[in-house]
Order: C-alpha cells, then sequence, then structure tokens
C-alpha cells in the first residue's frame, strides 16, 4: 500500500499503528519519531519501527504517509515543524482526540503540497507510551474522519482503506459535532472520574483507601489515565467540555436537591431514567 | 451451626447468603420470606430456600437466626412487623449498606428479648432479585459489623464465625464511621454515575448513543443498579451524601475554573493528584 510511512510521536496510539501495518505487510519501511529519545529506543526494540529517531532527519522525505500521533496540545508546533522536511504530494493525518483546532490551524496555515486528512481512532486505554502499543488495537474500533470542503479526497479514500485494513469501522462526521460527541462520551466522564476520586480519596480519614471496592476501580479507572494527555484534551475542547460540565451540575444540583427535600419519587425517577439511557445503549 | 435459618428478602444479597449457608452445611432448614410471591417460587426453584413464604407465619418462631435483607428503607417497618412470630434469644442481623437508621431505631423501640446486630457485606453487583443470587458472593470480601454498647456480644462472636465461614474478612467499627466511608466509596460515585450517564446520554443528539465506548461502559456500569435501592440509600445516608457531594462540587468547580482559565499546569496538578490517589490505593 505504501513504501514508508513515517509515525510521528511512538506511544500508544502510534505504536500500535505502527505494529499492524507492519504485520500486514502495508508498507515496507515505517520510520518512527519520538522527542523522547527512550522511546525511540523502545520502539526499535519492540519492533514498533525500522528505524526511531528523536530528531527530524532526511528520511522524513521518503515517507508518502505520515501519521501525527503527538498530545493534541503539540500537534500544531510538530506539524509546523516536521512540514519542510516532507516531499511533495505527502498524505499528512492525525489520531488526536480533538479535530477543530487541528483544522483551523492547517487551514490558516496552507501548508503547499501536503495532503492533510484529520482522523480520530476511537481505541486506546489508560496505559500509554510504546511499551503499551499492541497489535489489533483498532480492530472492531470506530475510525471518524472529519473531512472538510478543502479536504483531498483521494487521500481521504487511501486512508479509509488503510484504517479498514486495520480493522476499524470507518466513519465521517464535521469536526465541529465529533468534538461535540467526544466532549459528552469522552472527556467530560473522564474529568468527572479525576474530579471524583478526589473527592472520594482526599480528607482526613485514612481509612477509606482500604475500602475501595471493585464498583469504584471501575468507575475510576479512565481517571488512571495520562494527566498532561487529558489536560491538553480538556483545554483543546474547552467550549464543548465547559458546557457538558454546566450541563452535568444542572443534572447533579437536581439530585441533590431531590436528596435533601427527601422527593424519594422524583430521586427514583432520576435514577431510573438514568439507568434506562444506559440499559438501552447496552443493548443497541 | 443452626438448625433453622430464615432470610427475610430473598434477592441478590438475600439470596446468595441462603446458597452459601445451605452448601456449607452451616444449617439443616433455610426459610425464606419475600413480599414479591414470584421472588418466592423463584428462590424454592433456585434451591435458595427450602421454603419460601409471602407472608409472616409461625415457622418463623423455629428461626434461631434471622438475616434481614431487605431494602434500607423498608427496614424499620419489616423488622416491627415480624418481631412478634420470633422466639426470645433469636438473633436477629441485617445487611444494609446504611446503619445509622436501623441502629438509631433499634435503640428506640427496644425490642425484648431479641438480640439484633447490625452488619454489611461489601459485596454485590450491578443486578438484583433471586435471579442474580450465587455462590460464594462474600468470599474474600469485607463483612464490616457496627455493634453499640447494647451488642449482644455472644451474638456478635456468632455471627463473626458464620461471616468467616463464608469467606468473608470480618471488620468491626461505629456506625457513624460506617455510614461516613461508604457516602464516600459507594454512595457518593453511584450518584455522579447516575447524574453523568445523564449528562451524557440527553439532549437533541441521538448519534451520542453510538459513540459510547469501553470507558464510559466501566464508567457507567453502577449507574446499572437498581434505581430504588439506591435512591433508598441515598435518603438514608443523606447528610454524609450530601457533604460528599458539595465536597466533589467544589473539586469539580476548581477543575473548571482551571479549564476555563487555560491553567494548564493547575489542571495537570489536579489530575495528577487525582491519578496518584487512584494508583496507590490499586496497589496498596
Amino acid at each position: 500500500m505504501f513504501d514508508t510511512v513515517a509515525v510521528i510521536g511512538l506511544g500508544l496510539i502510534g505504536g500500535s499503528f505502527a505494529l499492524d501495518i507492519k504485520k500486514l505487510n502495508l508498507c515496507k519501511n515505517v520510520l518512527g519519531y519520538d522527542i523522547n529519545p527512550a522511546h525511540c529506543s523502545s520502539a526499535e526494540r519492540l519492533g514498533i519501527a525500522d528505524r526511531a529517531f528523536p530528531e527530524w532527519n532526511r528520511q522524513l522525505s521518503n515517507a508518502e504517509l505520515v501519521v501525527v500521533a503527538v498530545p493534541v496540545a503539540s500537534m500544531s508546533q510538530v506539524i509546523e515543524q516536521l512540514y519542510p522536511w516532507l516531499s511533495p504530494q505527502t498524505i499528512l493525518t492525525d489520531v488526536g482526540s480533538v479535530k477543530n483546532p487541528v483544522l483551523t490551524f492547517m487551514e490558516q496555515q496552507n501548508f503547499e503540497g501536503i495532503h492533510f486528512v484529520a482522523g480520530h481512532p476511537i481505541s486506546g486505554s489508560e496505559n500509554f507510551g510504546p511499551e503499551s502499543a499492541r497489535v489489533g488495537l483498532f480492530q472492531n474500533k470506530k475510525f471518524i474522519f472529519t473531512p472538510t470542503e478543502n479536504t483531498h479526497l483521494p487521500s481521504l479514500e487511501q486512508l479509509k482503506k488503510l484504517w479498514m485494513a486495520l480493522g476499524s469501522n470507518v466513519h465521517e462526521m464535521t469536526a465541529e459535532l465529533h468534538d461535540f460527541i467526544f466532549s459528552r462520551v469522552s472527556h467530560l466522564p473522564h474529568l468527572l472520574a479525576y474530579a471524583a476520586i478526589e473527592a472520594v480519596g482526599t480528607g482526613d480519614t485514612p481509612e477509606i483507601l482500604g475500602y475501595f471496592g471493585a464498583g469504584l476501580k471501575d468507575f475510576s479507572r479512565i481517571a488512571a489515565s495520562s494527566p498532561v494527555m487529558w489536560a491538553d484534551i480538556f483545554l483543546e475542547n474547552e467550549s464543548h467540555l465547559l458546557q457538558g460540565i454546566e450541563n452535568f451540575q444542572k443534572i447533579l444540583a437536581k439530585m441533590e436537591k431531590a436528596i435533601r427535600e427527601k422527593d424519594r419519587s422524583a430521586l427514583i425517577d432520576y435514577l431510573a431514567h438514568s439507568k434506562k439511557l444506559r440499559d438501552d445503549w447496552i443493548t443497541s
């Protein structure tokens, strides 16, 4: 499918992508780049990249496809730095969790000769770094492209084929809708999990630690995720997330009021409605 | 250990307790009681009770031990109703998730001749009803007794042996501390999960339902629990829970402020502190 692919950022997503395209023989040569030299050594040792570099170099010009898998806060800066090293007609794509900022940046910059396609694989885990990369991470997961009127359609089609070859179910939507949906189904729950752990676990009653149970463990698993990565996602998707927080605060206040006023039937209605939403989703 | 044990309320906890004591031959005869006749038939069919009744009857006077496993909101009323049917020296115990209200009630009523011991098995799942009962539910789980100065110590000791025989790790604390700890590690997270699902899943964007992922599934599993049971737990533990909600709201507001003011370093600090609390707990 490709001769040379470069993966910029050798963490969970970039590393797993590289492992998959090698395993499926979708390219001959995988170049890896990561600002952290230890990640480069790990990537070579783990067979993630044929060669991995902590600095830009001339080999990048051989890449027909460059996948940028860096934290969303570094995305624009990394693309700006790597652009001069790319050959004309290179397909450039990203895997960031927030799409509006990178698209706005790309439209402003108008990098000549590069075909940029914005995408987001809906996969991952609370683990991070090259050691967490694994084959098959994208299998049976959604992949969302957020094309604009300026997107180079043949490049989009080629990337769709690539991600489908990795087992993903490919979707398309606007960046605006994408960022709204993921502020709700992903970013807000992550923030709430972080806040909940803090509310549960702090204070002057250290005995509490001994009584965390299985329910709380599952509930808070997403709060084991990378603080830097998630702080940046929250900041990049600020406006949608702030709306989501406000919405949540209103719902919590309503439930709190029912508890304070001992309004049992209202409280049962709230909880039953929420449970039904979840049950409908699980069985859908 | 006992000749006849009566289990009042044949749901997940009562049913699993009955299955265990039969399997371990800790009593000859298990009587079941449940206000719902369908639960009684299920309990007999599933081997949970030798006989199960939807109404009080004379056989209750044969029970040396009576375990009340009804929802916390019905606890006082059920104990009041069943008291006249019990023989003197009967050990009466409960398995409710909130301990102060039942103890306050028992101290006020002073039921002559009955040895009441308050307890709480830290086990369960989001499932409920007799069909969800299973052998070994209490294995390697905590069981917390909340004795008072009026607790009959030989009865407490006998119940400790019983729950240890079921594989539980037995603890003792005051009802006050119990209700505080579980408002934090259990009741607050359940309320937040219900509120979060509502905040994520409602609104005029039905597409959202299709993008719920594995993280959100785990995060919200506890919101699949019984709305009636949890509404009643929230109401019974109202004062501790309201404090917990207030605490959570302050933490969320702090994080929201950091997002609104784009204070990246404060936000990273908050998330990192929360992650560390959870990591310390997981590895402890």
